[in-house]
């Protein structure tokens, strides 16, 4: 079985990866790509990376172009997403790559994002506890952002084994492209380029009320969590540190244990040896996922550090893993851990 | 006046910055310039960019090439300094940028750096309490590492306001030249570009029992500190994420006014107004500090931010800071909040 | 004597550099800074590298703001110029950063930049033969482009003296900020960092007639220049791989002659020791011109190659430079070869 | 069919290309990986991007060790491959990713070497005239340089077609990663982030009698070539501007139409659409080749610029696709145009 997949968006960051993984994606073929200010555009001006693809023009994101696909990607900016999934019938799997959908409170929606909320969908990341079940034979995905990925990755091992309390401290570092294609002067070569700084501090970023709906889930009971994002010099990448202080009485071997339990039969999460700790470049490009943990006795923290693609993992590719789940395609179809590097 | 001054290791990263520095300080005058391995070469050949001093030649590190200064600055690998400094005389202002007057308790000395401990020297970080006062008429001076320079900076005005508790988490992000000029492969420019990674994690970093000296003497209490640094890719600079939850009843406003309190006078210090962040690259070349601080209310913790460039401020910039304040000259002699951007 | 200065356009990259270099120019105060967009922000927001200036508050480039100054600096977009420097009188320098003053010949402005010309002015770049004569006592100033800056001091020598065929093959290499501030998707930081691309390839690029322009007067007869700019990824940074055949008879002793020669007592450019070559990182935020040539027997050709700061000798460095030579300063007044590094 | 195949030398950045294509190629399997001071580690440790063979542990490069492979490939210093594939029967094939084999002049090899000429082997470029013929069935494989395939590939269709005169000048932009993994000073990030420089200037580099050996078997007369590699800053991709004076007579249309011509059944070279440049970032991880050519009317030039991943097509997937010819595989096998961008 192939199936068809169309892309709406396929001209920004989000899509552009997800074609690149389509192309080598041996369950589906790839149909229409849409756009909006580029549509009549031939691909190969806007992804000269994406050479086979390369006399494919844009064509319009209209339900009548999308229409006949038996998968729907959209990479479309937050809150447009639900008039599109309107329009493709329920038997067609849409993924939604943006936020619309998910959020389980309605309160957090409009809090973070100022608007009204559309909904919730299945989420997105199956290496959560329950995470593959809510996929499987569904036919509506709403695929994690690219911090809470990352994040609840590295602090869910703890929260579901109770091990850490209930307020979690994350500093992360993401590339500008998940800042995403549109031109802005903050975002110039000029201005990112040896440079470090940090945006959306104090609880204000989007992607929060999402780690915490994330690890709460995990906890069992409502976990906090002050999240800091930085923007590094680098295109892709996320690396997430994140911390909490251990429970009473739990040390270095039950941190661990915790972890190695969790991630022992996930395809594309690894534990790293002891002493071994995550970098982005080993992740670039590929769907893995390097964590590491540590015990910190003096401050009593547990200390996890997390690092993806944010445009594999963190999106497109964590997109395809979730629709091969939700088709009943193995699981790791298209995808790999094979990082590009250095 | 001009006084006449060494550098002891001007061939490393340290050495370079401070006689980047030192050729426009208005009150000194460049005499011996030594190295080790490199003694006999042409500082041309070392440190391209400092082209007025290209035909100065490094000498060996020898107490009579050291002999005749008023200044000597010991930019010296870790556990060089104490033998160095014994054999220069008392009158002598001995400036060391390296690790070995830093830490006051012997035990830290001992776990962190695993030798006998050497002293104490007065500690070159200006702006913290009492911290001018302690070099007043000094003829030793211990500088300050890279990271407990941004992360004292960013909080210890929570800690003399005792308006945090005393468990503050910390992720740095770093320049590769805070590693030095020494040749490893996993500093090699292919291994860092594009990579984002943590080291010494768990509270292993050496700079960690700094930290804590610091912050638990303005708070007047034990202090702990979870820090995790992280290698950015781009030559210079910290940004340093630093937290800690809010003591009871205090607020956003109260947050905002102890931060304007401690840095209202300060030359090198800024706190941004409200709503724009550090950015290394805005501090990059200069002395400057950015600090930012917020409030996040969901998650009870005030977060503040610094920025510096790790070999100025974070190194040479407050070595001839703290010179010029036990020379008796204005504290910012040679040295600006201008920074080299973009 | 302190002259007064304002700089119109302020907020971009070339205004910035400018004022991060006129800060410590000893000869001049700052006056009114304008701006477009811009007018009425503080500069602390548009260059918050700038503390000393950051509740400077732009204004309008208008005739009564920028009356009253001794020299009005101009950074404005291509073909603005004339109309502000007709409004000021006759006795205020003005210094054009931009290129309506650069080229002499009316068709190629009108065949280069597509509008009329606007005529000539004395053009700052001193180290080329009667350079420095042409700008005594100038009232008006153009100053040179960033690459015709980097490759006329590569390769004038060889035609100077006539030791060079008179085609000359260029590819050069800048740093992004050459392109501007203003936000347009391929500047963005995911677009340049990692990659390496040509531009303006085949003669097409608005700089080749002003370097044509500048090797012509060396030779006194016309040159051919084939130029190749390409973007790297770095901020700043010119490095100019420039060759031309040999003449008959010419060798290597006499390729290094003729650069010694015209370089000998030029304040801000040096000729490296043979074995050592430019890199940019040298000169970054100097005003130095580092140059090697060499000569390749085989291919019969003379190799040049030159790095630049774009944005200071390459741009307001340049400017200042030829500043305080009309005004009758010390050439190297408020300027430096010191770069910053690493 | 399945063949088996043994890495040399699989710790280096060579040897890690290769993994990570060997990974994904269906038509082999990986056998023993050596390394020399690395042997005995896990390859997790020293390729942590490769997650899929981080348990398996390096041997010594040994005969033993290399004995019952199908294939083996070599990715040694310069002057180890002789000794090593001696001892490998006539039977293996044997793909040398080293220097050894790739001249066919000892003279030239002696010159630029420094030792004694080892032999040539069928040469690895498919793409040149005769290039596929020379591998069908080969059992011995010489892998081109990095510059070398970037610079043949982009002036060669110029020479088959004698539109040019035989003097070529070329500049190339190298990533760091072509310098290798051995730790050395100037190739730390520190000193290479935001830097461009030059190196082996002059016609000195080992890899110019290769270009000139591949463009004059093309133009079947002798061609001179002046060659200028730079370090860029950045990991990986060459970007070469290389040009030539066009013959008498030749004008745009001739150029176009003989890079249309050499190129037309290419699997992985795409002679770009007018107007369009290559950029290294497009060809990132990928085997493609991006090349344009213009031909500038003033200068009476021909400029062909090509970008191509300096590991992949410039090394590691050049092996493959000639490992493929010579096992009568589809060249294309394991090998894509794809490239991860941004």
């Amino acid at each position: 079985m192939v199936v068809r997949a169309a892309v709406a968006g396929a001209s920004g960051y989000a899509g552009g990866e997800l074609l690149r993984l389509l192309l080598t994606h041996p369950g589906t073929e790839i149909g229409a790509l849409t756009g909006h200010s580029n549509a009549g555009q031939k691909l190969g001006a806007l992804q000269p990376h994406l050479l086979p693809l390369a006399d494919r023009v844009l064509e319009e994101t209209a339900p009548e172009v999308l229409a006949g696909h038996d998968v729907v990607f959209l990479a479309l900016p937050h809150g447009q997403s639900a008039a599109v999934a309107e329009q493709l019938g329920p038997d067609v799997l849409v993924v939604d790559m943006g936020a619309d959908f998910r959020l389980k409170d309605p309160a957090d929606w409009e809090r973070f994002y100022g608007s009204a909320h559309a909904g919730t969908w299945p989420y997105g990341l199956p290496e959560l506890p329950g995470g593959r079940a809510a996929l499987e034979g569904s036919k509506r995905i709403a695929v994690p952002g690219c911090y809470p990925t990352a994040v609840s990755l590295a602090l869910f091992p703890a929260y579901a084994a109770a091990i850490a309390e209930n307020e979690a401290v994350v500093v992360a570092a993401s590339g500008t492209s998940g800042a995403g294609k549109a031109a802005r002067t903050h975002l110039l070569g000029s201005e990112v380029m040896g440079s470090m700084s940090p945006y959306g501090v104090g609880g204000v970023h989007r992607h929060t009320p999402e780690m915490i709906q994330n690890l709460s889930a995990a906890a069992g009971e409502p976990v906090t969590v002050s999240f800091t994002p930085t923007l590094a010099p680098m295109s892709r990448g996320i690396l997430a540190t994140c911390s909490a202080k251990a429970r009473p009485g739990v040390g270095a071997d039950a941190v661990r244990a915790a972890y190695a339990k969790a991630f022992a039969d996930e395809p594309f999460v690894r534990l790293l040896p002891e002493g071994q700790w995550p970098a982005t470049a080993s992740v670039y490009g590929s769907n893995a996922v390097q964590v590491q943990v540590a015990y910190d006795e003096a401050a009593g923290r547990i200390i996890a550090v997390s690092a993806i693609d944010n445009l594999t993992k963190g999106t497109a590719g964590g997109a395809l893993q979730s629709m091969n789940i939700a088709l009943g395609l193995d699981e790791s179809t298209g995808l790999s851990t094979i990082g590009v590097a250095p």
